[in-house]
């Protein structure tokens, strides 16, 4: 299957603002348990080898994994990238599907391996803390924590939003451009231009 | 009532990154009719006076407002705002309220016609455009549009996001800073630190 047809774009947009350390900070939106939207920001942690599939890193203990949990194969994500240089907009929609410790495909125990390898010391630092959420612990509980750069930490997550709908808006041009991508039953995608 | 206790950070925030145009660029999800999470970029336009409602504009053809309006005082949001230069992120969760011109309430009318008096012409222009998602217009129906800037076009609405949680995530230290703010039933807000 070749890439979507998105990637070129959104490659562009990357390598555009690649500056700004924030062009990889990315939205992403879920549903609660009470049907509440939930939106934090997450950092794109490149494509999943030979796919579509967005990778991003959570802490099992986290609410956005008990939104994804919840309703195993059937939890939907939203994304929203905005490139500031380029006055670009990616929504990226999709299911999300989560790679804890335990799912036994080797592809995805190896893709999770490889994310916690690649964290600074400082992003595993922030795995081993307490339980986020949590009433604050005392700044003890915060220090002298040096998790194997090896040997991902069991909270550690994998997580992967794989789009089914593609939205594009770029602002530089008056009026503006859009395109929406979709993807087909038979894993091809159609694109329209549509009104900004 | 006084303000509440997160407009002071809030505020620094915004003074702090006020050289950054994209620093009043705040990613809202909402949830469509079909349950899965929407996302998008809007501009942060002030405070409706006397209140901590957060004030955005949108077009009344826009798929948004299609989710605010299906259940009417009865819609969730989430604004997820992240500053930059000063590594801070709010969360903003609470209901919508949306001023179309049906709307009877004199302020909220007031504000409405504030909003697009705010706009700059090419702002008010792009409400003026074909229909927002539907395939792309010839290029002669983008161009003479000049709303007249007394007079909102509409389509053109103010929504509201009034805020009854605030999650306010700060990372510049090590470990993380993170505040959780609730507003409770008589309106009076609790403030909690909790683990980042």
């Amino acid at each position: 299957m070749p890439v979507a047809p998105w990637r070129a774009p959104l490659a562009a947009a990357l390598h555009r603002n690649r500056r700004l350390s924030h062009a990889r900070y990315v939205q992403l939106a879920t549903v609660r348990t009470d049907g509440r939207p939930a939106n934090r920001t997450v950092v794109f942690r490149g494509f999943l080898e030979n796919s579509d599939r967005l990778q991003i890193v959570t802490d099992a203990r986290s609410q956005k994994v008990a939104q994804v949990a919840q309703i195993e194969g059937n939890t939907w994500g939203e994304a929203c990238w905005y490139f500031p240089k380029t006055r670009e907009q990616f929504r990226l929609s999709g299911r999300l599907i989560l790679v804890n410790g335990d799912r036994v495909e080797i592809p995805l125990q190896q893709a999770r391996r490889a994310a916690w390898e690649a964290l600074s010391d400082r992003g595993r630092e922030g795995f081993a803390w307490p339980p986020p959420g949590q009433p604050r612990a005392e700044s003890d509980a915060f220090e002298g924590l040096q998790p194997d750069p090896s040997e991902p930490l069991p909270q550690f997550c994998l997580l992967l939003l794989d789009p089914d709908g593609v939205d594009l808006l770029q602002l530089r041009s008056h009026p503006h451009d859009r395109r929406c991508y979709q993807r087909q039953e038979d894993g091809t995608w159609l694109t329209h231009r549509v009104n900004p």
